[in-house]
């Protein structure tokens, strides 16, 4: 099978190449570049020299010639290459944020700054966290060709966090809001050179940036709200990103303040964690390994083991950790993905995957690196 | 005047070497340390080769020559020597927990495992952070030697950010709880290599740890308590520390619920954030400029500059930037301090300054290092 | 195919796991450590977590059930695990230094202070460098049981920066020695906190170490004796390692006296690289090109390319860049590896395969990480 | 006294605020800046927020009501702003490479692509190695306004390297070249956002960078002539700059060829380092001692200690430590500078202590810090 890759010299891209590279049912590469165009992929990254070779074509050339599209292109300009699968019925994978609002044009337009150019094709698209729509998205490709707007990586580790907890009730019903506090590696802004990566200006310091400001706000927001069982208030979300000096990774931390029915209350305010609070930290660990017990990409660790973003690097899993605060009314939950494989290109390949009916895994089998 | 320091190997004891030997009007060393005595201190560390060449002594032999002495122990060791130090009538400025918690034996001993030896001193030593108690400082001199409980690297960055939100009435008086993310260089472990701190496994990572367990948790409601106006009811606090790969640095982000007073209704809920809520913001930070202008050491950055730990490398500053969340219900507070100055050996400096009448910014004059 | 990994739980054996969990042949594993017997690896590594859960095991009961064996023991320690491998018959690859001196007891016992206790063994053991050794290699497996010296880190970017110079006479015949200057990430320095590898210790820093007395100076020395073709005299060698902040990789900058039929008279000493500099520096990329254009796993970059760690990461690749001093005498290699990989763990894995007639490239497929 | 800095935005600008803030005769600034001139030099580095408020003005402004001027432009541009200085009979002190030459400008315009436009300024201008031009600066300022030419990054720690070994004959005087293999922290590329200094693409990796082609070839090769006794020959020097992911700091390793006089003859060419190479050792390192003994910012490390950026940080000094190879013929000399203090900005104001007669390290006195 042919998979075309439009925009492929950006990280995302090129991170998406690594992996379907090793993928067993992909047997070539078609790749289009508007800055690169006619030059080798080899030529733009070195690591790739003598293993792809590919010149880089024009996006139409890409689509024409391949069984699957993804697009890694930036925000804004790639509808009309969703349209042109549909038209050839090739399944088109968006890594950029144009297929995750669905048909929901004003959020898109007050965030992205954009209409929809093909409002039609947003009502057939689907939101790609496979944990979420699987089934979703196994139906719709009984339908035809199929457009997945793929998780941003913020939401892909916020998401997964809260999404048993809201399932199962944990969420307590007030207007207290989910707090999503996530710090993220330099990949994830990208491989144009800017002020904020530059290496002596990252390095060795920790910033939030854009508080209360962040396109991943409302994308978080909405999917929270699809995971709220009827009849159930969607939560309030806060979302911080924080800039760390580490190539990849995600992990966020988020705080949750529990339903009624699950909250403890302490036997001492100030002393350390009760029995009580132990106890009830198993049981939701053990509700959370229940509710991801079939996904291949989520682990829920073990008593003692905190998420920590080396214990995911290069692969697609998202790691969680359970904990309750010592006043026993929040639940912290701790999530750990990479951001370019959980959090872009893996769970394209994932998208993929299910959308061809391979394993799931496929393409996706490497052990987290240790470092 | 003569510095002693007792446990003068340790980072912080380094740490406050460095500074005291930039400070105006301190003349000699004395150090102590058991592991080392009788090397010279720039073999420990040869970055001080050819400047202090100080032999390592016993503690007593540095406090019975020294006009003013620094404890760098590790926990739980020292109360004797501030004993010896109040029998000598000198001030002791204690970097470790000891005497961060008052005559409050229980809660102490719950989390450091260990009861006072001396009660008696802790009724009159105080918890170092000036910009809450400097007057008391200033009245404890006039009565004799003062034993400083100097605060703990999370605590002060903590501490300070929700300082004037306490005081003018912004927290909310409900059960939600203050939240406090805060994100930690390695320096803050101390010298002894651990697995925890190998480059290996902590470089290009981020994690959380002891989460809802930490010590600093009970210091931080503790002092929070005490900047609760009188009438209002303390916050709960939740806090979260997490190792970051970076040498120096404490940033924390903290969540507040705001008072009904304060709160906005967003016009959109969904929607970026409202003019409302911007006008809001400039308010509280102005309302912040206004708290702590008086301050040598706090910044309140303005509109459009977010708290970041590489804009106070090395300097003693606690930068504070503010921020209101979409929704209009919570302010969000990020702080940022060098864990090793204003967390530790800065701030013991600042409180030795007070003790002496000396200028405040005394050996702390140090413009933050770009990098 | 059953593989054994002895001292599975240093950073080599699980560098090894990582690989061979993707290796084809290979089917299940047995695992020893002294220090963790009874516990499970994915415990000891929670990047394995629901992924490799062997239980470690005695280091005779791995060796009695497996079909191939890797030592990844310190030094010193493994010949008798080699001598019951031979005994049972089965290739034992050893990532220690032990069987990297062949039957010269010297040099060993000199550089690692101890007597072989089977120097029989010696005699029959190969430096495992395929593209130096791969013929005899293979010769050897017709005879039964092959133990395999893998080579050191330093030693396998070194020698593979001169193999091909040597080999074709372009390294001058004087006493001028050729100079190895390498930089290593921390993961060389293994797993055992240390304060070399502290963080607050090494990062953000550089620094040589154990200049003139790094136990790969005669493991370098030695063999480049055997790259020298018959009648010339092998190059006394100057190798000085340093540790640089990064986690993986080794940057080797040799620099190589040039033969007189190679050398080159610049025009004027003090101006840019002339015209003949940069055909001669042509002339040789081509020869190493030509000298390589058979090996899977040796890279020499184009014109314009320089060897970078990052350009080899986590793969088994060595990248090889020439270039030519501005003088017109000295020769200049870059090489870059993933010291963990072709360092180590990869190399290991490619003897496996020679030994077992696979194909060579069989689980060290990846493509090099960009990030 | 009034200090100007033209370019003070870049980094080795802001680096000379830093330190010129903390110097004792300097009471005020004036700073100008192309990209920037209107704004406050706070609002474009916000470590200086409340500390440094000066506006950015005109070249010529700063040059008209300044009592020095150090210049921190680019190459190339700055000429007239040293004419104007020499004009108003100010001393100039030049951190581009446009006063590094003197009357050489052959050399000049054949790296730096410029011809000189007042080729009178070079004649009178002055390499500002203190430590080998302080004499002479003195006797300039005898005369009148001085230019100095601030020695690049690279040059100071090489020549400081080779310095005493040159000046006492312990250099070889064959064609071996003198070889500086040197790693630099990011800093040294200074501000401008690059993919060089991207952090996704520069952290955790090593590589050389204008192998045989960096233009402070040329600058240590000519000064490298002038540290050489009148009748010895100059060396030839092969220098390779490498970038390593660090903040601060050049470490250089430099191999040089002993003469005859100082060679050993190893007992065994295979074996560990001989007791007379540990001997002969010694003896170097204290004739490199009574070399430098004045010297307040070269320090000769003592036995076991190796040169470190870590322990140079921030501060003016140069470490040196020597040793020589297994095979007796090879002195090999480490050396670590911060690149933005003695590399660029405390070299500048060491420059400025001469000319004015102050004590040579007013503002420079800061203890490097550990991390």
């Amino acid at each position: 099978m042919i998979a075309g890759i439009i925009g492929a010299t950006g990280y995302a891209g090129a991170e998406l190449l690594r992996l379907l590279n090793g993928h067993p049912k992909i047997t070539g590469f078609n790749l289009s570049s508007v800055s690169f165009e006619g030059e080798k992929i080899e030529d733009i990254y070195p690591n790739f020299l003598g293993r792809i070779s590919s010149v880089l074509q024009k996006a139409e050339d890409v689509i024409a010639s391949s069984d699957v599209v993804f697009s890694a292109l930036p925000h804004g300009v790639g509808e009309k290459y969703a349209e042109a699968c549909i038209g050839r019925k090739i399944h088109y994978i968006d890594l950029s944020a144009d297929f995750r609002f669905g048909d929901d044009e004003v959020i898109f337009n007050d965030w992205y700054g954009k209409k929809y150019d093909f409002p039609n094709l947003h009502k057939d698209s689907i939101y790609g966290l496979p944990e979420l729509n699987r089934q979703k998205i196994k139906e719709l490709t009984s339908k035809g060709a199929v457009i997945i707007g793929n998780p941003g990586c913020y939401p892909t580790g916020a998401l997964l966090g809260v999404y048993a907890a809201l399932s199962k009730g944990l969420v307590c019903d007030s207007d207290t809001p989910v707090i999503v506090n996530s710090a993220s590696g330099t990949s994830g802004g990208g491989r144009e050179p800017a002020r904020s990566f530059h290496y002596s200006e990252c390095a060795d310091s920790t910033a939030p940036y854009k508080i209360a400001s962040h396109r991943h706000s409302p994308e978080i927001a909405r999917h929270m709200a699809f995971m709220t069982p009827a009849g159930a208030k969607p939560p309030k979300v806060i979302f911080t990103p924080h800039l760390v000096p580490m190539n990849r990774g995600i992990l966020s931390t988020i705080y949750i303040s529990l339903s009624e029915k699950w909250r403890i209350t302490p036997v001492n305010n100030n002393l350390q964690p009760s029995k009580e609070i132990k106890e009830k930290t198993l049981e939701i660990r053990q509700l959370y390994s229940d509710f991801y017990k079939d996904e291949p990409f989520v682990r829920v660790l073990p008593d003692g083991v905190t998420a920590a973003t080396n214990r995911v690097r290069q692969s697609n899993y998202c790691d969680i950790s359970v904990h309750i605060d010592i006043n026993g009314s929040t639940l912290i939950v701790a999530t750990a993905i990479d951001n370019m494989v959980k959090g872009a290109a893996g769970q394209a390949v994932q998208n993929m995957n299910i959308l061809f009916g391979f394993d799931e895994t496929d393409g996706l089998k490497a052990i987290p690196m240790i470092f």
